[in-house]
């Protein structure tokens, strides 16, 4: 088969659709685990996009929610990636929807394109022995094969998914042939798969030609790759997103492994040691992380006394421990979380308590991503609230009016046009102007840097859907 | 001896010189313990003024550091306390001088006055027997003898002083004697004590005629006595506050059980259940709360799933506990402290620990209280900051200015008048007012509710001494 170098190129196609309840308080629905920056300065997702970066790569394809397109743009934009393409799920749909809508994608420029599916939300250690196994992979789904990375246990995990290896397939170095799957194991399994060697990690990292993997999914899910296709043909489709259509809601929610993996003859499977982690869990994110003399991990401003084997974590209030061993705590900007690190799977429970306690903090952070920048609360008052606006530069807020609150902003840092209804005024880091109720009103940034106000709001009533949008640049008026 | 029933009322005399730095986060020097709601809705402050309260008690004396002034004002106004008086310490000296102080001040007026001395921070459950043992402590007191009050011990604490009960004073109706002075028994011997029954707890709390006490004082301690009487003969007094003057810092710094009890013949012992705690670490204050059915007393927005005899307390930031068993896990705006309740005591080590690493935290609050009100910092930026501002009715900041910073003040509730060079601008609810570089102003609340106003501060330098005070009320110019 003879093909160009661009086609030689791997794909990466990124599913970054999980919420990561069980890094709550850090990860919400509103904000999850793959945008935060776990382990070292880059988010999990830029971590992620870089591994699969250079020249033997095409630019990667990110599968979100919608309500995350503007944070996988601004993180793919700020690690400096050209080109990627973002696909929106209207409805989260489990990974084996998500992979067929980036198959259908891929093979419409080239069938034989390699994909090398992944999580977005995963961490690896090394790097080199990553391109090595990608390499054996990519080797094996050129010979037709669908690949999974098969990573060698390191402990008696019994929560994740294990893949037994099966006999070597003739002239695919390091690929095998998987002889069977097993879910969940308990203890006693598990502690047999560490020892036998056999039994290996489905981390769901995949590689796979499009067309090898849309021609089993055809065999297997028919219906699914008939509501993912009629998604993909009516898609939106703009410089920034595709937005998959609404028939992809009618696409069963399955994984890969369910749908394809355990079920087709192409599968195999490649041994890998690559430090492999999911990040599913504050234990696990402590497993991963470097730590002091005292076997504590931190981040963010700590301060320990006698703590051992502890995981503590601040995103800004100063967070201290005295004494204990083995616990978790972790604070963000409106919640605390402390538990054993044993007890780290039941932070999904915790969550889902929180919900029935109608808490706003189980899902939405305070921090409020926008197309054009962010906002945050840092104060709510009776009858007024303040809020710190950040609008990127060149961006634009839709022209708005409110019927129930005037506005005050006082620019502190870069250049704002505010259009006040007849009005343009520009105003620079220290001038302030007034929206009085009703006033139809419209916040730009001009400017080469990012534009920072602080926002007073007055009225009797503050909520969000206090809005009529007359124009708007993303599409929301 | 003829009195009148005026003379007969007894003068509470509260202390209220205490850090309690082992109740950090909460607690802090610039906003100690008896000074918030520990349990129930009353500050601990509040809550010991209202228990010697009513027609048997003269107004009371609060003896205090000069820093909580107008935070010891400001809660005895919030609890309609009238005629008070409150004693600023010019230095800490520890309670002998202090009671030295209240004594001089208070035989200024009837040297027979019987003066209940007591710490500003306990907690005591049992208002009726507290009052009945109080009778019985002011008859000894009139009888010429200096009465503590003994705690029956409830458990075998290490970290108190005990009495050991003496013979019985004839006439004087469940006063004793007292045999013995123990500070702080190992637990062998504080078990034994539980046992056998004769041993008090000293909880600080004291009746004596203001004669008997400068009496015993001035012939075990004269140089103390001289000090601070020097200190009451150079106090400023105003209609709010007894300034006691400099020399009072002369005075050794001692307590009245070492100054005193230990060593004055006529030292007496009230025996008493009164459900008392100094509430002096998070376990206590654990022992103190009422609980749930797993045993964990909670405050604030807290949510728990298999906690077990836990302290959790929130101060506004939602604060969760998943498997805990026996830790204290507490959160206020800018910090978190989690510990076991048995590790309780190290809080004082890392607090030590906080002040090495210069963390403003181990200090100070947010929010931060002044004569006129208060203010709390919402967010510290680049070159900006932003704070709430509360005046309180009839109050006024100094007429001042700054070199390094702009303001802008938006008033969110009541109205304010404000001065701004030669103008003299009247503020309603959402207007606003800029205040240039270099500008002198005043700000003042001409109204009857509260003043609240965010202040958005532009500059390239954003400390709190950037201040040149032209004119005050409170003596600050």
């Amino acid at each position: 088969m003879s093909q160009d170098r661009a086609a030689d190129r791997v794909v990466p196609v990124v599913l970054s659709g999980g919420v990561g309840t069980r890094l709550w308080p850090l990860s919400r629905e509103g904000f999850p685990k793959q945008f935060w920056p776990l382990l070292g300065a880059d988010t999990m997702l830029q971590a992620t996009v870089a591994r699969a970066t250079g020249p033997g790569f095409a630019p990667p394809m990110v599968v979100c929610a919608e309500a995350h397109r503007f944070l996988v743009a601004e993180q793919l934009r700020d690690a400096g990636v050209a080109g990627a393409r973002i696909v929106l799920e209207p409805a989260a749909r489990n990974s084996a929807p998500a992979i067929a809508a980036a198959a259908i994608l891929a093979a419409e420029e080239d069938p034989h394109a390699v994909l090398w599916v992944m999580a977005a939300d995963a961490a690896i250690e090394d790097l080199p022995a990553l391109h090595a196994a990608l390499g054996r992979a990519a080797a094996a789904a050129r010979a037709g094969h669908i690949v999974a990375f098969g990573m060698r246990p390191t402990f008696p995990e019994t929560g994740f998914g294990y893949m037994e290896t099966g006999a070597a397939l003739p002239g695919l170095d390091g690929a095998h042939a998987i002889a069977s799957f097993v879910e969940k194991p308990d203890l006693a399994r598990a502690t047999e798969f560490l020892q036998g060697g056999r039994h290996l990690w489905n981390a769901g990292m995949f590689v796979a030609r499009a067309a090898s993997l849309l021609a089993e999914l055809e065999r297997l899910q028919p219906e699914l790759v008939a509501a993912v296709r009629a998604a993909v043909d009516g898609a939106g489709r703009d410089l920034d997103f595709i937005r998959l259509g609404a028939s992809f809601a009618d696409a069963p929610s399955i994984s890969v492994d369910y749908a394809v993996m355990e079920r087709t003859a192409h599968a195999a499977v490649v041994p890998a040691d690559l430090g492999w982690s999911d990040v599913g869990s504050w234990d696990a994110l402590w497993q991963a992380s470097p730590k002091d003399a005292g076997g504590n991990a931190t981040h963010g401003p700590v301060s320990l006394l006698d703590a051992r084997d502890c995981y503590v974590r601040s995103e800004g209030i100063l967070t201290t421990v005295i004494g204990l061993r083995d616990v978790v705590v972790v604070s963000t900007e409106d919640a605390v979380l402390a538990l054993p690190r044993d007890r780290a799977q039941d932070v999904k429970k915790l969550v889902e308590q929180l919900k029935a306690e109608k808490r706003p903090e189980a899902g939405a952070h305070r921090r409020m991503y926008r197309p054009w920048g962010h906002y945050e609360g840092l104060i709510m008052g009776d009858r007024f609230q303040v809020k710190k606006i950040l609008v990127r530069p060149g961006e634009k807020l839709s022209l708005q009016k409110h019927f129930h609150r005037a506005e005050h902003w006082v620019v502190v840092n870069g250049t704002a046009i505010v259009e006040r209804d007849a009005e343009r005024i520009l105003l620079r880091e220290n001038e302030s102007v007034y929206l009085p109720l009703g006033c139809v009103h419209r916040l730009e940034n001009p400017g080469m840097i990012p534009l920072t106000l602080i926002e007073v709001q007055a009225g009797s009533y503050l909520g969000e859907d206090d809005i009529v949008r007359f124009e708007d640049t993303y599409g929301r008026a």
